[in-house]
């Protein structure tokens, strides 16, 4: 059967990625093997749409969250902590374990967060160090207005930290225009790779904090990686295969284009919602993000039945909802390398499953709903 | 110009490990995906000869060597660091960072330790929790005596740590039967595989000592790798690739069998050193490992010119010397996918380059040495 991957990473991988990712391995201290870290990193700086450092990490998007805690606060110190879903809760965790003060700003799963009240909070607390979000919080499908925030933590002395590991490469992002002081970023979402490699874009203001820390790290020690990659190279034997994906996938979103590639993820997102509509059923995220869509199981419908068919019977690997919405939610990723058709057929396959579950509509509401925007791409 | 890789990691990777690798992605929380886990751990055991749990990192080996420090050492604790080359010095490095307290017994680089003098130091300090060495040094060539160090650690309270990074899957290695209670490694080397994937193999006692470890860490947080390990599965995204990879590897190590790798590896080493002493350079390491052969370059011999010239000119990678021996001894790596036709071209292109800087010696007198040993493989 043939498959199909629409989860929120890791998601599918370019052939011509696969292809450089499979030639010989290469010494990761030649002068060859540095000039590609050197362009990986101008590239990355596009992608992120940012002129500061950017950092590259062998480990899961996870070991890059880590690091933009264990860089930045000392124990004991203040950080505002917006939750609402699963990887907003990470940075929490994180913050705990390494004994930092998080304050919570608890926002309902399927929700953002508003402004307003992140600046209040500020406001009260003139201590805080950091905001910590997201960009698209993958749990819910909801986009955080960035932007927003970024226009009040400037003009605190905390930093605005976003966690973009789902986000970057397919949801609108300005890291320097939008006032971001670190960004951390994984390989398998947007960027089309395997996963395996994350990053972190770092600002001058976020040095600043960075250098008076003295939290214990080794492994993700920012202030080693900032020496070292200013020469191109790597504190460690960095991965030698994501580098060199790394560098095809950078040149397939500047073929695209930023601009063109955010407008491309907005058509999906629109065609992918029009056909849920279409067919009955509810968003669950709002506002939604552009990289993936989360649905509202209806009461009448097996969420975890649904999910599990679209695999087995059907070849499509969908998300389902974690923790607090598990089995009430289905999550449909169109991030990374995902066009147009993959959207078609993973609604054609939906309809097949919705109808075996017993959900009335009638048969391709939702693809023609689908169709009449795709077409317009 | 067809290149050849003789670097102590990354090693050349296998074909037949490139082309798995470079197979569509698949989403980590199959069944399909976990079932390959799966079988990873139970292969890991065989290379690492253990019964006990092993834990799978999505990092460079350093990663692995981070966790092997702050899951066990609470700040302020005592351990034995045996400091005889580069790596070793990255045992303290950690420890210092994690502000456990660092006994070190320096060694000169190119030498082992009398297992006697840990001996002596460990009945000196009771409190000490653990003994941190490698099983090969990479940086010096030679091999450290752990199954003595074994013998005289399990007696005390304290653990016994090895980075077997570069050594494990060549050089020979027990861990059970060696008394080991912890044991890290990484993909690049001995196992064949690109950067990017870090192993810790535990023991009972050590989990004992882990359970009461209160250093802050959550990437490399063994503890929740233990849990879902068991259940086949990585706490975040896992590298897929390497799994993969690391499944094909496995078949490959099981194939030739353990016991028959050792001693090939040890015949490569052999045939190495007898090239070596033919054209009348001297060993570095004293006791040399099985997987590199470092040599002390001639006072008369520009050693940085060697290793650059044998790298542009010939296609050769192999490493010069790092830190204090720069320049003064080049290595030569036989770990991984290293066969004994590679000895021979590598030994051809060092004569050709020995030549070149004046190095007097009659043509082919190291090939002769090292086919001798190589014909009776």
């Amino acid at each position: 059967m043939k498959k199909f991957l629409l989860a929120p990473g890791p998601t599918p991988v370019p052939e011509e990625i696969l292809r450089v990712m499979s030639e010989p391995m290469v010494h990761h201290r030649t002068p060859a093997f540095k000039a590609m870290v050197g362009k990986t990193i101008e590239g990355l700086k596009y992608i992120f749409q940012t002129k500061n450092d950017v950092l590259i990490f062998s480990a899961s998007g996870t070991g890059a969250m880590e690091g933009a805690v264990s860089n930045v606060l000392n124990r004991g110190e203040k950080a505002i902590i917006i939750r609402n879903g699963k990887f907003a809760e990470r940075w929490g965790e994180i913050a705990e374990k390494f004994e930092a003060n998080p304050i919570y700003l608890d926002v309902p799963w399927g929700s953002a967060i508003e402004p307003k009240v992140v600046e209040n909070l500020l406001n009260e607390n003139r201590d805080v160090k950091a905001v910590y979000t997201q960009l698209t919080e993958t749990s819910t499908g909801v986009v955080i207005p960035v932007k927003e925030l970024g226009e009040i933590v400037k003009k605190t002395d905390a930093l605005l930290v976003i966690d973009a590991i789902s986000g970057l490469g397919g949801q609108k992002f300005y890291m320097d225009k939008w006032n971001v002081d670190i960004c951390v970023s994984g390989s398998q979402k947007g960027l089309m790779l395997p996963p395996g490699h994350a990053y972190a874009a770092v600002s001058e203001k976020a040095w600043e904090k960075i250098e008076k820390c003295t939290q214990s790290n080794y492994y993700f020690d920012w202030k080693v990686y900032r020496k070292k990659l200013a020469k191109n190279t790597d504190p460690f034997t960095g991965s030698v295969l994501h580098v060199k994906g790394l560098l095809k996938a950078i040149e397939i979103v500047k073929n695209e284009g930023l601009e063109k590639r955010f407008e491309r993820y907005q058509n999906l997102a629109t065609a992918c919602r029009a056909a849920i509509k279409a067919l009955g059923l509810e968003l669950f995220a709002n506002p939604s993000c552009d990289v993936e869509t989360a649905v509202k199981v209806p009461e009448t419908v097996d969420g975890l039945a649904l999910v599990k068919k679209m695999r087995d019977e059907y070849g499509f690997t969908i998300a389902g909802g974690q923790a607090e919405v598990k089995g009430k939610i289905f999550r449909i990723a169109h991030m990374g390398y995902i066009e147009r058709f993959d959207i078609i057929a993973v609604i054609a396959a939906l309809e097949m499953v919705l109808k075996d579950l017993g959900w009335k509509f009638e048969w391709g509401v939702g693809l023609a709903a689908a169709q009449k925007i795709l077409t317009e791409m």
